[in-house]
């Protein structure tokens, strides 16, 4: 590539424009298939990612279609006199969630959903189960659940919660959510407001990003290292910027793995209380762990009501039901409540009563038990393929991903693209980080699927990868 | 009440401060049980409602609890030199839910709450029913969702729309949402921002009015008649504020049961188009009919995808499932995934496959018709027993809600208060008028309790309202 290559959104619109001219103008005829991605961006001198996001865009407006999973069609839409009906009568406020775009991409390898395999789920025990529900609330299909959440779930977890952590939880200081992306998404609408500054880990979980970017939230971020933080750059930054809140995921992090130590969460918090800025943990993966349990939440450590807590358990239960639960302080409670009556008033009583059941079942604890070998052999053999490259990663205690270090001269953008097109996809750096840059570092799921695929997969995309960069 | 009556938000703070104070200085002990409503409101010469408003308050700040459903005591909390810590730790930026609030209240005779009683609902075949489902989909309970909604069920709705209004629909022009509710949220962030303009009807749907709000718009009213809206106006609005859009509820409106006639529609589709102000069609009570179909839904005279068109099934079928189905141009469909996505990443699969086999069975149709007929008797019911006052309404033709003109010397607010009292609750005409103002007009629903308990609880609430008004 001899000239300079040139990306952004500038670019983005060019390449946009340029296929829309074509098909319009009939140079391009219907169904006619349009130049491969590869030859478009060396065509058009601009990086593979651009051109294949402005396909991606052309079909999402009905101008092109897919056709054998790598070819790109013109679409036999109406004719270009009604073209102004396919332009939006308004243009919509909405920022762009970057992973859920990643994840629409249909392919077979997929190191990109750090979700758990189906197949790793007791999904017969689970089939039969739930009609023991049905049996037992004979009504639950006609009944509304309060804003706030099903009281006898909520009961059980403070139960739950207080057996495990030994700190007292009142069941009025719950609230459940469908799911851990709609609490993040009710605590930024409920706190966050365009310019309020917000501390964020680098790097960390990208719907959050996304989800506090669209708020208009003004991001600082702090390192997580394998020791935890550096407490005295978060105490200046509460000092400088007094942030709303710090959003964090000090448990088998996402996308690192590393978990915070004790003392660190216990001087954080002090800091926390001191500057009076809210802590929001996000536990998604408290019970993947490998060998032994980590420690406590933060919030047990908290007594000054700094800290909203938000747990999913339920994606190594039954993830087709969306239930988190949300520990919040009485204060700042009738917030969330009003924010999630107005987002969709109460989650369906239907997936919690389901829940609560497979939650408080003795299945339970056996399924949880064999679900960590099984992922800890798939970060094993992931760890293995990965170990003829040079690239680097810290091995994590649990979790669901490894948070790899790639060779400066490999892009994980243009990576992707490529790997798109080989059936594979993973998540690039970028997208964890708030600031955009971390342009090394690629983060990869070994839990979604099997092993034998995960072999074959890892297999082919170190090819990709080594193609790449020759 | 010989002084003048203050109201708001400044009373609301005193009244709160008041109880506050005799808490902490232990003038009210632990246990010890509060003023009357009645009493302290008369003591502090307020509104029953503001101290109304001040003890649920102070209830939610776990300063007093409730018991034998109409005492307030004092809580047992920790002692007051601990005080800051239950004052939030930030200021929340949550506008009210008005509807929700008052639902929360739980009453024996209960008008507000616009739902279908479990009780008409066929609950037998519907737990037995859902069994096959799991057996249909084994792994439904270990598996997303798409954001935008399962296929399956996306194409089963667009043939259903097809062959009912025939007129096209495609699959990729419909979204899942969790409810009504979420697809109205969904739809204010994607397209409204602060001062905005919008366009409501007067009456109107009180959560959507809260949810426009909440996005900082600016809501202007046309009214709703009998025999639908006054075009010149809607004309003379679109021109002069060029507003985003329109919310609109044109089928058995909520809450005042009209049904805009045909002509109507199709003329103000053409303004629509023609000042590109976007209609939202919230269509919640299609089915609910008492003696003949609705006309067509608006959208389906619509050339130009001017209209976003809300479709909830899942009221008169099974409730606690909460699915809604969106029909969007295909211009504005991916700002509405990309919300959705942020907000929850899907709705959960096994709500959406359930409904999905309701919908189509055969045993729907005739638990339709028999609810029908049911609501419609509960409607003669609550008109009958309304008949011996001298308040008025127009008689609706289907829907949930009776709008009922009270005489000027009753306050909807006050009365109540005093309806909450005696276990009676509705809805204030107030918080259905985005003007706030409307003072002399209730809704009452007919569809949420028995015919016996709605007899006694009508005849009661006469007898609240007529001793109110002496």
């Amino acid at each position: 590539m001899g000239k300079a290559i040139q990306s952004g959104d500038y670019l983005f619109k060019q390449v946009y424009d340029f296929v829309l001219n074509r098909i319009e103008r009939r140079e391009w005829k219907e169904n006619e298939k349009l130049p491969s991605i590869r030859q478009l961006a060396a065509d058009m001198n601009v990086h593979r990612l651009t051109v294949f996001k402005a396909y991606q865009l052309l079909k999402q407006h009905k101008k092109v279609y897919v056709k054998d999973k790598s070819g790109y069609y013109v679409h036999s839409n109406a004719p270009n006199h009604l073209e102004h009906l396919n332009s939006p009568i308004v243009s919509a406020y909405v920022q762009k969630n970057h992973l859920s775009e990643i994840h629409q991409n249909p392919v077979t390898f997929n190191f990109s959903q750090a979700l758990i395999d189906p197949n790793l789920l007791p999904n017969q025990f689970l089939s039969d189960y739930v009609k023991q529900v049905f049996d037992a609330y004979p009504k639950v299909l006609s009944t509304y659940s309060t804003v706030q959440g099903d009281l006898e779930l909520r009961q059980y977890l403070a139960q739950y919660f207080i057996h495990e952590y030994k700190t007292h939880i009142d069941t009025n200081d719950l609230l459940i959510t469908s799911g851990s992306q709609q609490a993040l998404h009710l605590i930024a609408q409920s706190f966050v407001k365009p310019r309020d500054t917000v501390l964020f880990e680098r790097p960390s979980y990208s719907s959050a990003i996304d989800i506090f970017r669209a708020q208009g939230a003004h991001i600082v971020t702090v390192d997580i290292h394998q020791d935890g933080y550096d407490l005295e750059q978060v105490e200046l930054y509460m000092k400088q910027y007094k942030p709303r809140l710090f959003y964090l995921n000090p448990t088998f992090h996402n996308p690192t793995g590393y978990t915070v130590p004790v003392e660190n969460r216990k001087q954080l918090v002090a800091l926390a209380e001191l500057y009076r800025c809210l802590l929001i943990e996000d536990d998604a993966y408290h019970d993947i762990y490998f060998e032994q349990p980590p420690p406590a939440p933060i919030y047990t450590y908290d007594i000054a009501n700094t800290v909203i807590y938000i747990r999913s358990f339920c994606k190594y239960i039954s993830p087709g039901l969306r239930i988190a639960a949300v520990f919040c302080p009485s204060s700042l409670m009738s917030s969330l409540i009003t924010m999630k009556s107005l987002a969709d008033n109460g989650t369906p009583l239907l997936n919690q009563k389901i829940f609560l059941h497979y939650f408080s079942s003795l299945r339970l604890q056996q399924h949880l038990e064999k679900l960590r070998i099984a992922l800890h052999i798939r970060k094993e053999i992931m760890e293995a393929e990965l170990a003829v490259t040079d690239w680097k990663w810290t091995s994590p205690k649990g979790g669901l991903n490894l948070w790899v270090q790639v060779p400066d001269n490999i892009s994980p953008e243009l990576l992707l693209a490529k790997s798109i097109e080989q059936s594979i996809s993973f998540v690039p750096g970028q997208i964890c980080d708030p600031l955009r840059q971390l342009p090394s570092w690629i983060r990869l799921s070994y839990s979604y699927i099997n092993e034998k695929t995960l072999k074959e997969g890892l297999k082919r995309f170190i090819d990709v990868a080594q193609s790449f960069s020759n």
